[in-house]
């Protein structure tokens, strides 16, 4: 059995409580970052809160392993007295939204390799994809992340924006979007890359730069070169 | 009973056929567009070759009505001398990838009426998604599926050229980026954006910008700027 204090009340707090729940051989205690004045025992504390307050809400435990959930920051961040590590769950959560957390790859990092067996141990038990990353690797993976999410995300907003301004319906370019992510995921998105800047369909690229808002052509522009540089 | 005759061997020609041959009601001929000199009689031909043979293609026609599959086309670039239409299935199309064609959107256009009528009836034996978008209203559509999926493909690939740079398994991103998708489509894109752009975490977008090689610099600041700007 291991025991887990999860610290924390957000998205990755409330789909790890849900995971772990369904695990007989996992005991999890949740409890706010804001009421940690006494702090249950556990075998490790999961700091699930927002980055800038990792520091912060780490120094209050004295929990044998702590950890943080943060794809961002570096283990060193925790400044718990005991010993540190990361169990990173790498998806993008809301609570509204069911997820199936069998299939999130779950980066691990420990300075101490019994604690790296005890967070794979713990990790294995919700995901089938347990791996380990350092500090390091997982900076490169969150700018990577950054792309594949935040930014591929504000296109979408910025698509459905184009469609608002001339009232059509945006759930028209619904499963093309979806297919877009399977197909850079089934092939490589190098190969799945279609359009006019690919195509080097110069008058198309210029039609649509006339049609764009001015505050879209940057990006179509800088976009477009950058497909059209291969890079 | 409705007989088609589709000219091209493309991608779209290739799902457009199979998607016709699972229809009793539909008898669909096939011909490759380099091999027009004899027509077969039919009662609509679709044009699905590529937008700058579509123009040439159609001078060999004298089916009664004759359409292109094109997203980014005017109906006037038809240049045959019977009636005109657009069938423009909104959808990214690879021969490898299986797909189900009753939830893709056919955006349908046609001069006349009654072949309008033509074509939705053509359009709903296949799929559940028929509406009627002017060649306006589709250039516009256009422009949205250029950036809801050419452009966020091409994040993608970036994505996975600053993992493979530093030798992370980028397969770590697919959950994520399925859900991302998933999300834009189930939540508005607006309310699903995460990340530091949106946070204005200053020091990790300092941390990206300097980790980042020359050549995603600007995408990355050009991006970020355009969130934080609320664009």
């Amino acid at each position: 059995m291991i025991t887990v204090l999860l610290v924390g009340q957000g998205n990755v707090a409330f789909h790890l409580k849900k995971a772990f729940d369904a695990v007989d051989e996992v005991h999890c205690l949740q409890i706010s970052s804001r009421n940690i004045s006494v702090v249950p025992k556990a075998d490790i504390a999961i700091v699930a809160v927002s980055d800038d307050a990792i520091a912060e809400v780490s120094t209050a435990l004295n929990t044998p392993l702590v950890v943080h959930t943060s794809g961002g920051m570096d283990i060193e961040i925790l400044k718990n007295n005991t010993r540190k590590g990361v169990f990173y769950p790498l998806q993008s959560f809301s609570k509204t939204k069911k997820i199936d957390f069998s299939s999130i790859p779950i980066a691990v990092e420990a300075t101490a390799d019994q604690d790296y067996q005890l967070l794979e141990t713990l990790g294995n038990f919700i995901s089938t994809k347990v791996s380990r990353i350092n500090s390091k690797q997982r900076e490169i993976l969150h700018v990577a992340a950054v792309f594949a999410n935040n930014f591929t995300n504000h296109l979408f907003h910025i698509s459905e924006n184009i469609c608002e301004e001339h009232q059509i319906d945006f759930d028209l370019l619904h499963p093309l979007m979806l297919e877009t992510a399977s197909k850079a995921v089934n092939l490589k998105p190098q190969q799945a890359q279609t359009g006019p800047a690919i195509r080097n369909d110069v008058q198309t690229i210029k039609k649509h730069l006339f049609l764009l808002p001015e505050k879209y052509k940057e990006i179509y522009q800088i976009l477009t070169d950058s497909i059209q540089n291969g890079n």
